[in-house]
């Protein structure tokens, strides 16, 4: 029950469920020359984590590194490296880093940009991605919310790069994994890898689709029982939510498939059939997406209509008191002029009637009897 | 007389024709490997059923098995063989199938997840096709209501094998003709079979979509005589149903057109024709859906304006009534003030006039009719 | 002028221009065999009418056969012949009919199903079309009607067969050409009878194009002018019908153009020349009917925001005329109170003034007057 | 200022800037031979007017023929010729023209109907392009119109013929261009002066499209500053002229566009170039009226909330009104009751207090200062 | 806070962020040979300006020149030459520059013509781009516009010819870059520095597109909060803006994706690479537009619904209002008429009561108790 009001919470105000942090980023001056390095983020971390993944068939194990020579022995090795750096608020030891690869200026430069589009792109002897974490988490008053980071990977022949903002525990699962013996990620050569870590990530997309479908039921519920000013704008807060929710995806899903059609020496036709089933999986979310963002515009022609519908209510109410009353108010009023009846016989003799007050009533009680059959017969009543 | 007050019956309220239990599933948590075997849906079966169907031109036999080793000499002899796998629940044992037939990790991880995207994946040896059976069926309180449930099937050079997630009888009419002689589905191979039973599958989607358009028909109808705020509900739930229909079926087509297309050795070009029928139903299926959305939008428009319809009419009224009478009620009004008649002759001589009552009623009908007038040559009356 | 007043009473009701019994056909049940034979539709003729046409560049002769046996010997000679089969109610008759040519299940399966997507199919050795006639006619009650049927045709080496519901003179122009020596028809192959019979049902689209347009334009007219409820349901009722008609037409389109593009050996390419003639007219048809959607969504737009214009109009009546006597009637009421002006001179002392009524009406003229000069000022009077 | 005026009265009235005449042509029955030839336009020439423009690099001359045989000369020799064909009513005339050509009979039937989609398509030994002129000019009343005419090119391999269906002035600046010496059309051959026609045409549409804009302007402008129900009608009239007019360019396009990528012998890689110049034309033109549907549709939307906007301000002023002078009325009301003061001292004391008079005006004061200051508070005045 | 100000002011009124003079635009009249040289603008300098920028790896100088024929050295040499013109007024010197360079007519056309769709298009030796400068930059007012200007570059095998409208520093960065030694601009060949002045162009888009992210998110907490009249107008001008916006960048980004897919001996693998990075920053310019225009949309029905939302909320007040008192002013007017009651005990015997006023005000008191409850009931208050 508890759960549910927190959920409900979620949909007052405008907030929505990603916070507009991801929405500013700085920019570098318009001219500059590819490769300047300019990290337009906000520091997540007090410094740069760097660990070193080694692995093959028969050992693993997991190392944090302070300068990047000392993977040297393991890149240089026939085992298989991958190197996770964490933090890309420290340009210039990133850029040790990045250089150690000889990482071509436009990765370089889109690794610290973090608003980018989520692609796939071959660069020769490398193939480099770059894409968005969004995942569900408890946010600090104990209500899901949206995290959005960027994530960069690359893959050599024999290395993995990977490069997050935080040190969000993203991979942890992964490195989990690699840690157990005789798996397929530890057969498989580094582009299974490279899968596994892309997997991981898509995995997480759907964990935020629960949450805005969750979101969504809630907000459906309401509207449909008793729509509220405020609940429009969840309904728009949530529709910024899915635009941002599907740039972050759809470009990803023609990535991938790049990946699956071309024939690149980094990928094997065997890691092809799994990178298959991540893009199904990012065209399920796409498809999700889409429909609940057809569910959200149906939600908002209903908002609308029980708009208009209360608003009946309401002006029939008014039409019905007043087409009664006022006729009534009418007759009382002609009965309480005061022409002189003793002038002439013409004049209200109504008055000094013996009846003339039950008259009266019996006039009005026949107008409102009329009005209301009236009423009745036209089903307002 | 009857079943129709039940087709009505079923617009009201906000459930739709889908429950909404279709909607949830578990999720295997992030960053799993591929092929751990988690069931996402519910229990349907005490226990799991399997049925070997083994045919050839001259014999057909079925019998329901215990232990998957039992299909071995069925399956190693030169006849074709259909092995009819019911419920989902025990993974366990479904698992020591899946291996027996060493699918693939991906493959047994989507037979599981029972809410797949429709697909249909060639994997060397064999073709993995996953689907949904949507059809009407009367629910326990004897309306027709949609029933769906995934069903996935896998053809191998002589075997077919296909998962249900209950013991629904989906299938019991291609059974029969299996157990008829001299048909054209003896005589060929088990890409015949397939063809069958996904050709079974796609007429079902017809009775699915006989039931949404019969409840539009109604829907339709309540709506132009006389709109209720029920109405607008059962617009949104219908509108929910078909994105739910259309996602279900869209996918299937293309994977269809892609078995016509590709060269597999599994599907001769004689069934190809065949799935060439299976895909212009599809396609049949589709238009209708996006025909029944677009008058659904065309519903709710009309919903709309005969909201403002009534407004007007109800507005019409209160005006006429009380343009009518606020001008008579000030005129009684004016000969009620108290005004000395008898300090001079300034003050309120009609009152004392011989027709001054008549003279005021007169003028009160004057303005009336003056009124009435007006709203006849405006058209309102 | 009467025609004038038919047609726009077939803006009235809910109808629409095609009727309902389009909608409804009977299903087969799901999971039969292919090539199960059911007519799906009404019966509409009393038997089934067959009528051989030979013909070749010399002679030409049409006769009515009872067994499809009598046309063995047209077949068998170097003549062209075309067998017109109308009534298709009688499926053993068809059968057999069917059977002689061994037309592929799923052709004779298709010609009984009236409710088919348009299309066309290659079959090795025939080409099978199948399609909709939809024809401008007058009804029983004199007013035009859109009337459909569905035609299907098989284009043999040196034969064409033609199936049709009913007895429709549709074909009738086309068999007086035939009849015509020295013509393009007489000269070519059957490929050319193929495309005169596919080109005359394209043709009739532009008469029940005409029809819509002509209702759509007094729909216009009619809703420009002075718009009524029934109005609204007139327009949904031709939303109706374009949805159906578009669909009737828009994968017949595609059909023709693979006719073109592909390399059959049946059709000759003097002949394409003269289907992309019918492929062009299918695109303007459907051109019309996609601008006639716009301006119908225009014109929903229009009479909705005419429905506000005379709401706007009700409301601005009841706002004068009550903000006009509201506070008169007020003033009224403060002189018809009963205080007693001789216990004190502050007790209304108004009453007992030479001109106190005079003053009373004065105050409510310059009322009056201040109210008319603010609502001329706003421009409302 | 004369000028802005005339405009403005364009958009009164329902016509928009075409007239409805575009939109009514004869039909041919269906069922008749492709290539029956029937003009389905209204005459509008006295005679056919036929005109030989002859040139080469070194001379040109023009000459009106009476008989397409004098045209044979020219034909012959090596000069390029252009024969330019005016009125299209006189089938009989036109006929001896196109047989003259031996143009097939497709084109012979496309040439007289003149409601065409336009289209450009190769037939063999000649290239047919019919398309529609459409250019603003001055209408009889001063007032800028939109003129709409078919005309149709046949380019041989060294002659041009054109069809229009008046003797508008069209070509005219083509005709002097053609009279310069050393001129690239003079040296080029046909395909140039084709594409210079096609050119011609196309800058045609940008004076039809500056039309539209500034009308559209014009609307924009009074819509955002006093929206009349007229301008309602002038949305719906100029979305209607912006359907034609889409429907009238966006095939053209593609015709265009087939011809830069086709191989035909009929065009020179050079003209290519200048046909490009053609298709970007094209673009700009489809792409201005889609922008300025879209500003149409946001016309529209402001209009009706435009209308919401003055019903709230209705509203409001009655709302203040009413519920200001309703209960002061009430309490005047209160003291005109007629009960007896001097039964008890509970009927009425109020009536024969000293300062009861000003007590009632007092409390009314106050009830209506207290309402102000609430419709202040929510900032209603 | 001043700055948050002046970009709210900037809201109001019509004009948005782009100015009107972007749409006007001189037109060439029609039938004008390709080639005739018509400056479409405004004149924005005093005279044309000429700069020569020559450089290769080891030298780089810039200088103004007065007479093209003074660039006749540096583009005779083997270094690499960049020639900036600014001023398009001056059609007789451009001209003499143009035909230097033998550019062909219909590129001198569309170098005049300000009003193009951004285009690539490939003559032979040369590639010519035309594009649409579009930056954010403070007006005269000190509130930020958007500035557009049209830009075209010719890329030649060793040079580059730019034409801008005025003389806008757009490329000072791109100079200043070039004036340092051992970059890759200057290692590289011309095609590099072409892709240089296109990524600074492209570049400013994204300022643009924050200061009308700005400014819709403005609008979009204003219209929150509490929509105004004037914000549906800066709706429409931003929706306006958006439009020219994207049809802007629309064909460029396809423009740039030919580049880079065609074999061009202009451009070299290794500076595909960059215009990838291109084509990328323009999807996602794209992209952002898309999203901006639909949240436009949301916000449009968000001053839709809470338009009717007010008008609810008025109506409540006003039937509150009405209901409770129109009653009580009926039962004061009772009491307020003239029967005599001394004529029979029937005529109003209330007024004679002991406590006939305190009765009377109890029956109004209750009457007023028991809306009130109704209205609580409802929830109305
Ligand atoms: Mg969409
Ligand atoms: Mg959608
Ligand atoms: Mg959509
Ligand atoms: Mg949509
Ligand atoms: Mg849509
Ligand atoms: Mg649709
Ligand atoms: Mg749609
Ligand atoms: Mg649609
Ligand atoms: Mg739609
Ligand atoms: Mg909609
Ligand atoms: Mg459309
Ligand atoms: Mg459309
Ligand atoms: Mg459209
Ligand atoms: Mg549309
Ligand atoms: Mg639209
Ligand atoms: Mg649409
Ligand atoms: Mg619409
Ligand atoms: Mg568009
Ligand atoms: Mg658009
Ligand atoms: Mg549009
Ligand atoms: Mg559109
Ligand atoms: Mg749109
Ligand atoms: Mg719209
Ligand atoms: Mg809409
Ligand atoms: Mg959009
Ligand atoms: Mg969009
Ligand atoms: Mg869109
Ligand atoms: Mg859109
Ligand atoms: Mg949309
Ligand atoms: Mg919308
Ligand atoms: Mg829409």
């Amino acid at each position: 029950m508890t759960l549910r009001r927190q959920a409900r919470h979620s949909l007052q105000g405008l907030t929505g469920l990603l916070g507009h942090s991801n929405r500013r980023v700085r920019r570098k001056k318009p001219g500059q020359a590819p490769g300047t390095l300019l990290h337009t983020g906000q520091q997540q971390l007090d410094q740069m984590l760097m660990t070193v993944h080694d692995y093959d068939t028969e050992r693993c194990q997991s190392l944090a590194i302070d300068q990047i020579d000392a993977s040297a022995p393991y890149l240089g090795s026939s085992t298989k490296t991958w190197i996770q750096v964490r933090g890309l608020h420290d340009v210039e030891r990133l850029q040790q880093v990045m250089d150690y690869f000889e990482l071509h200026p436009l990765i370089q430069e889109d690794i610290l940009s973090i608003s980018q589009r989520p692609k796939v792109e071959p660069y020769g002897e490398v193939i480099f991605v770059v894409l968005r974490m969004i995942r569900a988490e408890p946010a600090a008053d104990g209500r899901p919310k949206l995290k959005s980071e960027q994530v960069s990977l690359v893959l050599g022949s024999n290395y993995v790069l990977t490069f997050q903002e935080s040190d969000d525990t993203l991979f942890d699962p992964v490195i989990r994994r690699l840690g157990m013996k005789n798996t397929r990620m530890r057969r498989h050569s580094v582009d299974y890898l490279a899968y596994a870590l892309l997997d991981n990530l898509v995995d997480h997309y759907f964990s935020a689709l629960d949450l805005v479908s969750e979101t969504l039921e809630q907000l459906e519920e309401q509207v449909l029982e008793q729509p509220r000013p405020e609940d429009l704008q969840s309904i728009h807060a949530l529709r910024r939510d899915l635009v941002y929710f599907r740039k972050s995806v759809w470009s990803l899903r023609d990535g991938i498939n790049s990946l699956i059609r071309d024939d690149s020496p980094l990928i094997t036709s065997d890691v092809k059939l799994y990178l298959r089933d991540v893009y199904d999986h990012l065209v399920q979310v796409i498809d999700s997406i889409e429909n609940q963002r057809e569910i959200l515009f149906s939600l908002y022609d209903i908002y609308m209509s029980s708009l208009s519908s209360r608003m009946n209510e309401v002006m029939k109410l008014l039409t019905i008191i007043a087409t009664i009353f006022i006729p009534l108010t009418f007759v009382a009023g002609i009965y309480g002029m005061n022409f002189n009846p003793e002038i002439s016989i013409w004049n209200m003799p109504e008055l000094n009637w013996m009846l003339g007050y039950p008259f009266a009533l019996g006039l009005m009680a026949s107008i409102a009897g009329g009005m209301l059959l009236y009423f009745r017969r036209r089903g307002w009543l």
